[in-house]
Parts: structure tokens; C-alpha cells; sequence
């Protein structure tokens, strides 16, 4: 017997039909004899609505009120997923955020969780009970309803797991798991069958959305193997697991892009200390998220800074640019919104040497351009213009035969 | 400097422009210096859908979860609004019935009020905010969401008003106070400005629907004045108060009817000891509420019991009572749904004879035959034919000087 926590996203629970299917597959699952506990998120649609209320009311809705707003979405889909098990024979209990105890900070519609009390859930487990939880949010300490943000769900069931120790966390939603790359973009992506924790952070850092970072970040810590899969057939998923032996054979595991970014190139920048320092702290002040970073020394004393920014923010960071760059003596700025970071992923490159290599011939072959080049123990990223996305894909996704 | 508790009904908030007005005009008020205290229902409408939402999920929802699905509705209401003050340049908060801590039993979908506690409110009224409460919804001492049944939000008002304190308690709806009767059937029909909590009971509990029953037994014992008023106006309302002399000039404050009840007639029942017990046990075992109760004696130790159901129970209660009516050697049972109780409502009946009469003799001169009689120290209440409705309330309407 064991303990397995599965969770539904907005889609898996749009409508009334869709919640009875998923009693029915939790059920199939608790007849086989497992514990249950059900993490739901808001029917798909719902959050959107409630934010454009909300931007009726205020420019910026205020975060507490936004909060008890979101909230109120999970509370309709736990109840009616509770009735459905109920009319199906077996007995359930939905707990909102503030019922099971899962105690945040109090960042409000960005909280994180604290802990999670197992009482409440233990005691209708050991009842037999379908336990549902309201996902994505939690209670502060002063009973403020808080939510955890985009992706809330997935960090919910997988930190719901690691407190109750369950044996696995089902996180079901639209895809049939973890893929190569994505499917869109190159018919030959195959899904990944096993992977681990780390590659799935980088995955998850590098845009992959399948999974919430922060959800990947509880599951590694707490060694919850983590199961992605579809909702709408029975196949089985992506494992998200500890690394392994096996998983080391091939070098790479996944290709990856990510189209949201804009890079930005401070040129000839004085080679002094504090300059950097003094570049960087008026973009975060505006709350800007500085991803990756270069500096090429050029020759006299002067060097040259590029690095990359959400592109929502591209044009208020080169604003705040210019206004510092001519602060520190730099000769210019310049930048690009249209370009895109290719990254390969795998644990497998630790000990494969030339992976670097293969990837910047690949690029060259297709007469593609690298503007920058970062990489960490499993991972190499390039930023190149964003009209070779897919080219660049497919050509990777080939070159280290991911589709074998 | 009052405290003052308002509260709008699900039509005063169906939409962000109608919760913005809520917002202005709560502000309005808070600007002459009050505290305020509001107590919201959720959108019209939305009840409605919940209803048919959990009905696709389980034939009789658990009331459990039914109470989880209902509360959610507030939850968005309260939210909205205290962002609409916020963005009016006032400072607001949202509190649910779990936040305030409006303790309630452990009745799911019709629950009791037992205590609220102050201490949550006061805080936020010392520090200047407009206090946002969930209308209809309570927990239980275990935390559980309960909600309050029909009309809870005025419940939740004129508690909240009675435990604060409040000077004051204003119930905004869809019409401009209380009528001296149905304005769709007597066109002279006439806003009373004052009237007693008594009265108001007995015309709520004749089938006015302004009111909420429980409400108004609260604001009598709490001794808050109530003011039923309009949402869609400025102008005053009727005013539910404490019985004064003036009050008493009237015999006759209101007339009004009701035309959900059936007649049942029990006939030639044996009249020994217990008999009326065996008659009664069945249908309130059946959960069915009889109201009016009338036994006429015949001759022979025979007598016949008349009495009233609500129209929905009317075929189940039939079915019961013949059987019943057989096991006591009772001759037989008739009954009608076309029936109507015509009641007229006043303190003054206390001080001025002849009211009944009055009453008997404009029946009487309309054509219209009396079914049954029933009477209180302030009401006097006859059932007729369904079809002289109309014709019966504007003719105790007009003698009894109601238009004056």
C-alpha cells in the first residue's frame, strides 16, 4: 500500500465531465489499495477571469485582496471533485490552504511554503477518506490567505509529498510527459522516460514549462520521485528521479529554447572596479531580472558587458541603461529583442568531453551565428538570432541523436 | 461618530460597475466620519450556478462540501470590493467568516450563529479601514466552512450590528423598504417609514420577502435598528425598531399573503386522546412543517382537523395522511393547493377592538368565503381561495386606510 499524491491542473478540471473523470482515476487508483491525496488547481480559465475583475477594480489589485480573489478557484474545484467521489461510492474530504495547514511566508501572491501540517491529512487518510487539497495556496501565521504563483499547484503536491513522505507525486496535465524538445518544433522529439532532478531544474530555468522550478528544487531536496503524464490517456509519464548510473550513457538529454529574453550589450565600458556594480544596481532597483552575463576585456582598459533580460522589460532596462552607462563613461549601448537562448541539457556531458564542440559545430554548420555562450556542469546555452530557433533545434535534437 | 454596518444583497454587486458603486457609496458615508462595517453576498447568480454545478456531481451534494463550494462566492465579492475602496484612495480589508471568526454549529447548509468575535473587526475599524465581511458564511469550532442557509447575509449583518454595537445596521436591496403591501398587486401600496420589530416577524413570517426571518429576531433581542433600503436610490428607508406609542395609532401596519401552502382536511376523526398525535407523527417525520392547525368538533365524538402544508409537500403529505387517516378510523382526507393566506399585521390591534370583524365583514362583502382562521396578539390571518388573492389585498388594503 502506498501513499501517492496526484495533481490535476486548470484543464484536467474545466468542466463538470473532466471532474468526474478524475474521481474515477483516483478511485481506479485507491482500489488498488493506495493512500490518496489530490491536489487541484482552479478551473482553466478561472484565474484569468478573476484577474480581469480585479483590474477592474484596481490598476494594480491590491496583493492581499488578490490572494483571498485567487484562492476562491481552488475552493470550487476541491468541493465538487469531493462530491464526485462521493457519488461514486467511496468517501472524500476537500482542505483548503488554511484547513490542511500549510503554513507560508507572507508574500503575498508569490508566498512560500514554510511547512505543511500532516495531522489534519493523516487523520482522513487513516479514515479511508480521498483527501483533496486546494492547490496553490496556503495561510501565514496571522491566517492571511496567501497563493504561491505560477505554477502554485505543482509546488503544493510535490512539497505535500515530501511532508507526508509519499511514495510518488503524480503531477497529470495536457502532455504525456518530458520530452527531448518540444514536439512542436521537431516531429522526432521522443519522450524521456527518466531524468533527474537536476536536469529537470535546468530544463525548468531554461523555459521547458512542464514542471514549476520551484516544485523541481522540493522534489530533489526531499527525493520525491515525481511522475509527469497525461490526464487524458494512461500512459505512463516522465520520471523525475535521483540520478543514476544509467542516465549518464547519453551526454545530452534534452534541447531546449527560450524566446522571452533580449540582450543587451554595454560597449566599451572602463575596466575599473565598482563599474559592474554600479551598471547592474539601477536595473535591479526597477526590479529587473539580469539572466546570463558576459564581459570580454577588450584591449586599453575597457571592456565590453553583455547580458540578457526578460524581454518585457528590454525597453526599461536600456532606459536605465543609457542614464548609467553615460554615469560610468561607457561609449554605448546596444541591444536586440529578437533573439533566443539554445540550451542542451544532460547529466551524461560530466563525462563526455567535446559536447561543447559538437554544439558549436552543429550551429556553424547551419551557418548560425552564437552572440553568447554560458554553461554550467550539465548544460551549454547559446544565444543566437531568433529567427534559427528551430533550425538550431532540430539540428541539435538530431546531431546528438535524441530521437533514438 | 456611529458605527454603522451595511450590507448588499447578490443583485448590488452582480458586476464590477455595481460593486464600484457599492464602494462609493460606503465611502460616502465613511466620509461623514463613521465606522464602517459592510457585509457583502456574492454575485447574483452565482449561487445558482454552484447549485447546478454540484448537482452534475452528486444526485444530493454533501452538505459539507456544498458549504466549501457556497462560501467561495463571497470570497470574490469581498475581495473586489475592498480593492474598489483601496482604488477610491481609502484603505479596506476582506475578512471571511473563518477571519472575523463568526463561530457558528456544525449544521452544514443552514447553520446557527453562536458567537462573533470583535476583536479582528475593532482592529482594522481603529486603524480607519472599511471592514469588508463575507455575508452567509460562518466556521465551526473545528474549522470547518459552514453557511447560513437562505437570507444568511442579512443574518450575518444584523449579528455582526448587534455584536459590535452598532448604532445602526442599513440592509441594501432591490426595493425602497418595506410596503405596506405588494406594490405588483395594490398600486396604493404605501413605504412604511417605521415600523416594529414584532411586526416585521410576523409579516416575515407570513411570506414578506424583504427580511430575513432569523435577522429580524436577531435585531429585536439586540434591540438594532434596522433600515431596509434601496441600493439604486439615496433615498431613507423603512425602519425596523423598537415598538413605540405612535405605532399604536394604526391598528393595521401591513397586509400581506402567501400562496405556497396547500390545504388538508381530516375528516370525521375520532375524537380520543392521541389521535392527533397519530395523525401529525407521520408527516413530521417526513420532515414536512405544518402551519396552521384548526379543529372544529362535530357532533358524535367525531371532529374534523384542518391544517396547512407548503405546496411543494402538498402530494407526499396527501399520500401519508391516507394512510394515517385509515389506521385511525378518520372518514377520509380532501385537500387543496389552490389556496391563499391573506393576513393583515399591526401592534395597534392590541389597543383597537373590531379588527377581526373589519377583517371578516370586507371578506364577507367581496364575495370571498373563509376557509380556515388563525389568529396572534398582532395578526390576524384567513385562508381563501387562491383566485380572490388579489382582490382580497386590495380590499383590506383600502379598508383599513393603509394607502393614508
Amino acid at each position: 500500500m502506498a501513499l501517492i499524491v496526484q495533481k490535476f491542473g486548470g484543464t484536467s478540471v474545466a468542466d463538470p465531465d473532466k471532474i468526474k473523470a478524475v474521481a474515477r482515476r483516483v478511485l481506479s487508483k485507491q482500489r488498488e489499495g493506495h493512500r490518496m491525496v489530490v491536489v487541484l488547481s482552479a478551473m482553466a480559465g478561472e484565474t484569468n477571469r478573476f484577474v480581469d475583475l480585479a483590474g477592474q477594480m484596481q490598476d494594480s489589485p491590491d496583493p492581499r485582496e488578490m490572494d483571498v480573489l485567487l484562492a476562491s478557484g481552488e475552493q470550487v474545484t476541491v468541493s465538487l471533485l469531493a462530491m464526485a467521489v462521493k457519488a461514486m461510492g467511496s468517501d472524500a474530504v476537500s482542505l483548503l490552504g488554511d484547513q490542511v495547514k500549510i503554513h507560508t511566508d507572507d508574500r503575498h501572491t508569490k508566498a512560500r511554503i514554510l511547512d505543511i501540517d500532516q495531522e489534519v491529512i493523516n487523520r482522513h487518510l487513516d479514515a479511508g477518506k480521498v483527501v483533496v487539497v486546494a492547490g496553490f495556496q496556503g495561510v501565514t501565521a496571522d491566517g492571511e490567505i496567501t497563493t504561491l504563483g505560477r505554477g502554485g499547484s505543482d509546488t503544493t503536491a510535490v512539497a505535500l509529498a515530501a511532508a507526508l513522505k509519499a511514495d510518488q507525486c503524480d503531477i497529470f496535465t495536457d502532455v504525456e510527459g518530458v520530452y527531448t524538445t518540444d514536439p512542436n518544433i521537431c516531429a522526432s522529439a521522443r519522450k524521456i522516460d527518466r531524468i533527474s532532478y537536476d536536469e529537470m531544474l535546468e530544463l525548468a530555468s531554461l523555459g521547458a514549462k512542464v514542471l514549476d522550478i520551484r516544485s523541481v528544487t522540493i522534489a530533489k531536496r526531499h527525493k520525491v520521485p515525481v511522475q509527469v503524464r497525461s490526464t487524458f490517456t494512461n500512459n505512463e509519464g516522465t520520471w523525475v528521479v535521483e540520478e543514476d548510473k544509467s542516465m549518464e550513457s547519453n551526454p545530452v538529454s534534452g534541447v531546449t529554447y527560450n524566446r522571452n529574453e533580449a540582450r543587451i550589450t554595454v560597449s566599451k565600458v572602463p575596466d575599473t572596479p565598482g563599474t559592474a556594480s554600479r551598471l547592474f544596481s539601477p536595473i535591479s532597483r526597477e526590479g529587473i531580472v539580469v539572466d546570463m552575463i558576459i564581459q570580454n576585456t577588450r584591449d586599453g582598459n575597457l571592456t565590453d558587458l553583455t547580458f540578457t533580460v526578460p524581454r518585457t522589460d528590454y525597453k526599461r532596462a536600456m532606459e536605465v541603461l543609457k542614464q548609467a552607462a553615460a554615469e560610468t563613461g561607457a561609449e554605448g549601448v546596444t541591444g536586440s529583442e529578437n533573439i533566443c537562448k539554445v540550451s542542451i541539457v544532460g547529466v551524461g556531458m560530466r563525462n563526455h568531453t567535446g559536447i561543447a564542440t559538437t554544439m558549436f559545430e552543429v550551429l556553424a554548420n547551419e551557418g548560425i551565428n552564437i552572440h553568447m555562450i554560458s554553461t554550467s556542469e550539465i548544460k551549454i546555452s547559446c544565444v543566437i538570432d531568433e529567427k534559427y530557433t528551430e533550425l538550431a533545434v532540430r539540428a541539435l535534437h538530431d546531431a546528438f541523436k535524441l530521437a533514438e
